[in-house]
């Protein structure tokens, strides 16, 4: 089903992303650095909504491939193009461009960069004003979109509409009265394309890119680094993935993770445990722990999709998961009342593990907190369904003005 | 020196106590039983707000002693009177009557009553009204003030202006302007009496009065029950009522009332811990266990009070009491955060324990955490003095409008 209320979420046009990456193909943030980051949190999220809007699709995408690259299917390009036979592709080194004449807003193709591949697109807002939107190869350069060519092919997807807000061409406001028409696509310098396609949503596509962007790190990464900040997310994005493709690979990286829930954090692992009493899965593993609740629950929610999505299916990761969630809730049921402040929720408990002033949640976390606790009760019944809901409803009327009353 | 802040309170003119009791001269409150209750916290506070004035006293009372018992002293009493040698007293046993003459408030006596003793007091409020404050023996009747006949002898001692107060004679704010006169004193029934005074304050013996009901209670008292809920506060009256009266019985009740530290509360004793981690001193041992925190900082100050009086004089019961209040000092520089809601404290961690909504300290409890973090903290050095303080300042600052940061 669709996770939580994050198909309501829009990660990409969110203020502090600043671009989807032409590399990567998940958002690049620049809340924790100017200079742009890639932070799990914020790309799992982005895979979770695009999940959640893929769900609410009535039907496949509605696609217009320009170019499949297949015999007798080339397009009508501007340019010399050479086709490719055993890559289904077509070559080009010198500059090509095509007529799209479409609204629709994402774009996607097939890539095998050689050498400075540009790609622009032109494009009319409205009947007198055209932009021009560039997508350079490159790191440190001043380019409006960066990728590198260290993979020999990429599948490169592009929302149209994400990237003239990004690039402050246009208003998210007027972007809603407005329909860009996107004219022509032009390729620059050498390389290899094919599957170009325009299409109205590629939800999840852009999912996929998420989950391969965890694989990917996976790979590039020690054990500890993983997941980075975001190993809840992260299951939750493997084990959807796993589901829905079929993949084997994304079930492998989901179980080689789970480990690490069991590994203290001084370990590398994302395990702390409250007063020798309660297991804990950090977020932000730190020194002392910091018992982050939102992420802790996240944790649980990932745990328990990859135990009941692989069910029957991998039976020791699901039993492995299943204990780790169940060890989990029960630190749950019990802590969720010191994050109870008798007028809204706490974002942790460092105010106890490191003597600092209490962090109150801001009200966006404190509805997290609410949405969350009513997520893992919705899988759980009898007295400890009724605890995590009396506690959503408790803090559901904080938001309303409650306080808890004097002694 | 004096308890806290103590010497600004006037116990027993709040509002929810009933009166002081006639026979054990200490206050009898109706905050929990509407027919009145002998609490035991506020008897404590009753004492240790008497020996805080009194050492404010420039000098020793003010006394006029009518009738001192002795040879060749009795007094000019209006009707039969037989002075009684060895005890040093006189007999009555028909109506008689002293006239006084005197603004002073605080009458006390020596009583040894046989019938149906009945005291009756003529006050002239001004120079119209007239009022008679009667005592008479018995329990359940419809009496203004009641003494039981059980003890062979009491000292009686009554602060007659609040007798008024208490019996809805004057008010408050009247009794300020006022200054009653105490006309005659006269007593009915069978009995014997000495040493009847009139004084301007006795501070000290209503001090020692809370001191000798802690002692009656032990007595009466199994060893669970000895100080009731207000074990703090009892080490803190017995350990200042052994060091200014040098009487060991004091010094005996306060040693006898250590080991309950050590004992677990379900076993009758004080003592919980915190997740198998902290030592937790209750004020009401409850199952689970409340973690009320103004009653374990008070125990603490009364462990405290007793290791330091009687170091050097008794150094077995003095080492007891400091390991017990070291032990108790270590959780609450761990545990104190846990009852800082960002901006209030909370009462107690029954949140936690029992898992019911926090409950906030009213403001008067919260500034209650304050002047004991500071009182405690005086004694403390280095970091954990630091600790206590900057706490206690955060504490203060909610008081002004603080609020705790958000993540």
């Amino acid at each position: 089903g669709p996770f939580l209320f994050f198909g309501n979420f829009d990660v990409e046009s969110r203020s502090r992303v600043l671009c989807i990456s032409a590399e990567e193909s998940v958002p690049v943030s620049f809340q924790w650095d100017k200079n742009g980051y890639l932070y799990p949190t914020q790309i799992a999220q982005y895979g979770l909504s695009h999940w959640s809007k893929s769900l609410r699709m009535s039907g496949p995408p509605n696609r217009t491939v320009y170019e499949s690259g297949l015999p007798g299917a080339t397009a009508n390009w501007d340019g010399d193009t050479l086709r490719v036979d055993n890559l289904k592709c077509i070559h080009f080194d010198s500059d090509i461009s095509l007529k799209l004449s479409s609204t629709k807003k994402i774009l996607f193709f097939d890539l095998w960069p050689s050498e400075n591949v540009t790609i622009s697109l032109s494009i009319l807002m409205n009947k007198t004003q055209r932009v021009h939107l560039v997508y350079t190869p490159g790191k440190g350069h001043t380019v409006i979109f960066t990728y590198s060519e260290e993979r020999s092919k990429m599948r490169f997807t592009r929302n149209i509409h994400n990237d003239l807000l990004k690039g402050g061409v246009i208003t998210q406001s007027k972007l809603k009265r407005a329909l860009p028409f996107i004219e022509r696509i032009k390729f620059s310098g050498v390389g290899c394309l094919s599957n170009l396609t325009l299409s109205n949503e590629e939800h999840y596509q852009m999912f996929l890119s998420a989950a391969d962007w965890f694989l990917r790190n996976q790979d590039r990464n020690g054990a500890g680094m993983v997941f980075g900040m975001a190993q809840g997310h992260a299951l939750s994005v493997l084990s959807r993935a796993y589901v829905s493709s079929g993949d084997p690979k994304y079930l492998e990286a989901a179980s080689k993770a789970l480990p690490l829930f069991s590994l203290p954090s001084s370990k590398g692992g994302f395990k702390a445990v409250f007063l020798d009493s309660y297991v804990w899965y950090e977020e932000y593993p730190t020194n002392p722990p910091s018992f982050v609740l939102n992420g802790f629950m996240y944790s649980l929610l990932g745990l328990y999709d990859i135990s009941t999505l692989v069910a029957g299916e991998d039976d020791i990761t699901s039993s492995e998961a299943r204990g780790l969630y169940e060890d989990g809730l029960s630190s749950l049921l019990d802590m969720m009342y010191l994050f109870d402040v008798g007028y809204r929720s706490v974002y942790d408990l460092r105010h106890f593990s490191m003597k600092s002033p209490p962090k109150l949640a801001r009200w966006d976390y404190h509805s997290t907190h609410i949405n969350l606790l009513y997520a893992l009760s919705s899988v759980q019944n009898g007295s400890s369904q009724g605890q995590m809901i009396e506690i959503a409803e408790r803090w559901t009327n904080y938001m309303l003005g409650d306080y808890s009353e004097h002694n």
